[in-house]
């Protein structure tokens, strides 16, 4: 049994979920883990995680809408020093997920057939994200 | 230390939240772990898994009526091909939790008193869910 | 690869969120793990688990007013045996968390700069709150 931490960074072109799931895969081939379990976890608090159905590309845009809706830019917040999308960011992280962890079997993630894993950017600013993906296992 | 999966089919008949903690303590029973952790990981994206008060069944009334109003089914979407509970079901599942990780003290579930585990259905009509249960420990 | 368990009491002094990233740490310092994982879970279903920025408190101030203005406490709920907090306490709880996972190198904890972890406790009253924290690693 071995437990190994890798490093993905995610380029980030503004508000929108990037899928992530092949990248975390590559991490799961590299460190050699047949049976086991992979934790990916995002280094920020402006930005998250989801498992997203991955076929359509509308039932994401149907999810960054209500994100929109729910966590208003133009709501009042204390919180702007970094403008209308800085509080709402950090609120929209926690109603998502900072981390998940998934199964490995045969060497590979065992995702639901129509499962993905993307990165939530909650910023309108490009950004570069740290996501630490740990692989334990045998 | 072992680590070792197994996997849970859970029958929902239409919406609302179906406790598996029994089912998950079984798969610890049987896996022989006395200290460790395990994994749930619900392999759906218009399914979700919560942790939830489990004595009373109103406070899971509550939660459901919460939810089809936070995330109403006749809300203006796009992605409806599976009808009205397509895009709503997907937005309800990114709100809850796909995964969830707890520990194993003594070869039992350390849950608190009040806590059980569900799978929250999302869908109005019947479904098969696959859950898989990571067990890891000694 | 040793697996070890640690108990956590946070005393709460009514809502907010209260940050126990110090207190983690240490419990990873006693086990003495240099490359692994820990697991964070809330053995509660009235207060959860978040990770929050951890600079500048109004940030926590924008999400506690979010909190309760999405999940008020003067709405029409049915399970209200504990008072106007009870139904809220474990719908606020469902939309956060209540497990975390987080890697651990080099024996520190691997947050971003600004991620802290807090206990978000939901309920009016002051309580004694406790969390599990499994540590896995060499």
């Amino acid at each position: 049994m071995k437990i190994q931490h890798a490093q993905l960074e995610v380029r980030t072109k503004g508000k929108g979920t990037y899928e992530i799931t092949d990248e975390i895969q590559r991490k799961i081939d590299n460190a050699g883990v047949r049976t086991g379990m992979v934790t990916i976890f995002v280094q920020h608090t402006s930005c998250s995680l989801v498992v997203m159905e991955n076929a359509d590309r509308t039932a994401r845009q149907d999810l960054h809408d209500f994100f929109e809706r729910l966590v208003p830019e133009d709501g009042d917040y204390a919180h702007t020093s970094e403008g209308p999308d800085d509080s709402t960011s950090h609120i929209r992280m926690v109603l998502t997920r900072t981390s998940e962890t998934a199964p490995i079997s045969d060497g590979r993630l065992q995702l639901g057939t129509w499962q993905g894993i993307f990165l939530f950017e909650h910023r309108r600013a490009e950004h570069r994200r740290k996501v630490s993906v740990t692989i334990m296992g045998e």
